[in-house]
Order: structure tokens, then sequence, then C-alpha cells
């Protein structure tokens, strides 16, 4: 197997045709990743979630980094890696549209909101479901694959 | 589906069966996430890697995050995060036995060093092959799995 880079309109070719990739954050100097549902479009990344750590964590520091990959085999793969920014679409005039883009996104994807808004038992206790807008602009994108 | 908490057995044993997983490490603020072949053993996860800007950055802020998981279909899949620590196994004395335990890990799992020990050719100019192992404390260990 070869490593070798892609270029930058394969690593968003294959964004476009993902839908769940891993977003990572920063606490305090500790990086944290979930899995995350998300949407590629025009140099950004839509997604939506409940009020939690995540969120309040990317309000304080907007710097995340998102992977997303297609494993064929352990010699055929792709993975795309973008150094992005924060941004939340909150629900205020201002971000009419961009919601409303945001929220008919997930209708040419079936499902990909599910993890983001469905009954969460932690501890026990079910979570609330406030539902939370956001996208990630992409500053920088690098893609890489296995050639077998 | 439902979204439960995994106890700390079940997170170990995902991160048991599993071999590839997304390591996230931080750079000046930025978080960075990358695939990782992995073997766990003892609370720690073994990998081995490449000399270059990640070995750097977690010899800069040991902090980092895997994660793993398996994902069956949108409604069933489990994932383990771990928050854990850097740590170089280097080529002297006192490291002998760890790296020979890091070393023979992966002969019960074909294949799971490939990704960090592959020719890789970026930007057209090969990478060389300096073999660097390193484990990953576990400090922290928490689960969460999708159920139908």
């Amino acid at each position: 197997m070869l490593i070798e880079t892609m270029t930058r309109q394969a690593s968003i070719a294959l964004l476009d045709r993902t839908r769940l990739a891993r977003l990572a954050y920063v606490r305090d100097g500790q990086p944290h990743i979930v899995p995350m549902s998300f949407a590629y479009d025009a140099e950004c990344l839509y997604s939506f979630s409940t009020l939690g750590e995540k969120i309040v964590s990317m309000r304080a520091n907007p710097r995340v980094c998102v992977e997303a990959d297609e494993l064929i085999n352990v010699e055929k793969w792709e993975t795309a890696i973008v150094q992005g920014r924060y941004e939340e679409l909150p629900d205020t005039p201002r971000y009419d549209a961009d919601r409303r883009h945001a929220h008919t996104l997930p209708q040419r994807r079936p499902v990909w909101w599910e993890p983001g808004y469905v009954k969460t038992i932690i501890d026990g206790k079910e979570r609330p479901l406030e539902l939370l807008y956001f996208r990630v602009h992409i500053d920088r994108i690098s893609g890489r694959r296995g050639v077998p």
C-alpha cells in the first residue's frame, strides 16, 4: 500500500458523499472527539446538536477539526481532515436564511441528523432536547488515501 | 433509536476488539484528528508512527483523545472515547520491555500497523520512515451506544 495526498477537489468530494464524521474540539487544553452527522455545502459543514458540553466548549474556543473517511479495506481508504471554525446559527432574524438552509439539507440525506436529536438517556436521566444548529467554516482541508 | 451510556467494561471491550481509531491532539489551541491503528492492552493503547507533526505536537502537549467505534447501521452502533496521556517509548534500556511489548501486540492483529509505517508520498516526496513507538494511558473512558 502507498499513502498519497488527495487534491482539494477529491477531499471535498469525499465530504460531499459522507454523512458521518468525527468532530474534535478543545476544552482546557484537552481535545475531545465526538461522532457528528453532517452535510457539506459551499465550504461549510452543517450539523445540529442538543445543548451540552460540546456546544459550550465550541462557544469558548471555536477552533475545531472534522475528520471524515471511507474505508473500503485496510489497503484502500480515503480520509479528509478539515481545520475549521465553529459558528452557531441562533434563532434570530439575521440567521433565518442560514437556519432554513441547514434545515433543508438533511432532507437530501435521510436520517443523517438522528444521532444529534434522539432521546438520549445519560445516567438514567433523559437529556433535554433543545435543538441547536451550527456550521463549521472550512479554513483548511487535506486528504490522504491508501492505494493498494 | 435510543442513545445509552455504556459501562466501562463494555467500552474497554469495544477498544479490545477494534484496531482502527481516531486520535486527536492539540497544537496552538487547534485540535487535529488523525486515523490511528492501535492495540489495547492493560489500560493503554499501543501504536506507532513515523516522526512528524503529530509526534512533535504530542511531545509538546501530551493530552490526547482517542475515539473508536463500531457502526452496524445508523440505529445500532457503539463508540468509546478515551481521554488520555501520550507517552513515547524511546529506544533506551528503560523502555526495552515496553517496546518489546508494543512490538509483539500487532502480531495478534494482522496489518493493524500498516497506516503508521508504509511508504508515504507527500507532495511528491517520500516521507522518511523513522519508526517510533508510543502508548496512550487511559485517564478517562466513556462509551455510548445506539439501540434500535
